[in-house]
């Protein structure tokens, strides 16, 4: 991989608390980049997408309706991995890696309203389809990889 | 996820030739995005970082110094996942889903190179460190998924 000579490990303690995030780094959080999530597929095989993204100093979010693939992967396992690249400079970027440790249920869609608003700058997320059944996916984050 | 309702499996055939890659979004592969690329970690859990890619009409390249743990880990477990968003509308993108099929070596740093000419159009790659020991991953797709 490029920059390989510059990769930094940032810190890899294996802790839940909000200093797992690089300082250097916590820009790319509050951004509106999006993250590329990774989670392992049936068999094990790696899948991995773009979504929305929310943080709140110390856990990562997302919604994700019920009916998609990630969702099952992940109540299978649930270990997954986010790279966010800052979208201002492609040689930087953050990956964290963490858990999922809750699944929280949307029925009001409050969550991805909240993202199409920090996204879109829209009050309702304009996508929803009918029986839509949406969780909030909650990550803790458990190490952080950092480069740029 | 966002657009989970416009969601379609694109080519679901696991099959090497060059039809995996739905036409309508072969102008990624054909782009310089980034790909953000998903392995097994040790255990199997997920990891998932930015990479600078090539693609030849069939088969998708990147390059990797064989002291990362990316290339350890695809010797372990050759499956492999890559995340293309397009980077002039965030909704439209291409996962491919594959294996590795070959690391060729790179001695002579031919691919990097070429990578540098086609993501920064320079002709050397500017961040080789001494000692570095390149190969050219080579992925086999085998099933592409599109949004937008």
């Amino acid at each position: 991989m490029w920059m390989s000579s510059t990769h930094s490990e940032g810190n890899n303690r294996i802790v839940s608390d909000n200093t797992v995030i690089p300082e250097s780094h916590k820009d790319l959080l509050e951004s509106t980049a999006l993250a590329n999530v990774a989670t392992a597929g049936p068999g094990g095989a790696p899948q991995v997408n773009p979504v929305w993204f929310g943080w709140d100093g110390t856990l990562i979010t997302f919604s994700q309706t019920k009916a998609r693939q990630k969702y099952k992967n992940l109540h299978k396992d649930n270990r997954i991995a986010l790279s966010i690249v800052d979208p201002v400079n492609p040689y930087r970027y953050l990956e964290v890696r963490g858990k999922v440790i809750e699944f929280i249920e949307d029925p009001e869609k409050a969550f991805i309203d909240s993202m199409a608003k920090k996204y879109l700058g829209e009050d309702k997320y304009p996508w929803n389809q009918p029986g839509d059944e949406r969780v909030i996916v909650v990550i803790e984050p458990e190490r952080a990889l950092t480069m740029g």
